[in-house]
């Protein structure tokens, strides 16, 4: 279960170019992520604090695959993302890179400020505000240790270290 | 590009306990993958040919992380899938383990026995028995190339051998 934090809501088919815009793509990383999603809510990079989740709808991260899109929600602290369904390759590259995200349908219920507890491993998500519980799709205990590694250079220099490798390299 | 392979089409919410029946996980994968989405269709398993193309709408391997989904498909020669969207652990198991799968929102569009031809690096699938041609998330190349080798653990031989491994691992 991860700490609570505020819920940033957002809606439908958040892309790439939203969460890293590519004026500030090249810049790095602190001045990128200064600019996170300010089309769509100028106060979110400058007001989020660390343990916050970003809670939102249907496809959360379509477009390019730039892999700054989830460097600067991890940058920003966002401990989680729940969306209802995800750009798939935004989704593989979060995961690599020590982003937690899940496949919550419920999102809908949650509002801008609620207070969110998260528990990937056994796919629960608590609204602490309003007092009810969510599935999201459950996390495998080697996703979830790759995750809290910082993602999956840092996890498999673990592995390789310890010697377990498992069949698909997790 | 593809060569072109037959579509099979399925709905909203295939889980992996269809594509990998609970019941024969357990056995080696050609006793498994004769049994893949029996439920559904019972004339899949034994008629799907390579290069044939599955299609499917919201939420495809949502359910349980097991691997055995993925390899039942990549066993029966399945060459991509098409969906609208994914389970998140299904999505990325099935890229781990050398299955091209695309979110691909027309997939409406597609009826059982078209014929078609997928361009994963350009992001667009052609129905050649209609002449239509969908838009689909295109997927880097470097992701490409680890589908192509089979999956992340050959592609990372590959890649140690070679000396090159990138920010995310990729």
């Amino acid at each position: 279960m991860t700490q609570a934090g505020k819920a940033w809501v957002f809606g439908n088919d958040i892309g790439t170019d939203q969460l890293a815009p590519g004026l500030y793509m090249k810049r790095p990383i602190d001045e990128m992520a200064r600019h996170c999603l300010e089309d769509v809510d100028p106060r979110f990079a400058g007001e989020v604090e660390r343990g916050d989740v970003v809670v939102a709808g249907r496809n959360f991260g379509m477009g390019s695959s730039r892999e700054q899109a989830a460097q600067a929600l991890t940058h920003l602290g966002v401990s989680a993302v729940l969306a209802n369904s995800y750009g798939g390759i935004f989704y593989r590259n979060s995961l690599n890179l020590g982003l937690m995200v899940l496949i919550c349908p419920a999102t809908g219920r949650i509002v801008a400020g609620d207070r969110i507890a998260v528990d990937p491993g056994h796919g629960t998500v608590q609204n602490l505000t309003r007092n009810e519980t969510y599935p999201c799709e459950p996390v495998p205990a080697h996703l979830m240790q790759m995750v809290q590694a910082g993602g999956l250079v840092p996890y498999l220099e673990q592995k390789l270290r310890s010697g377990h490798v498992g069949a698909n390299g997790e």
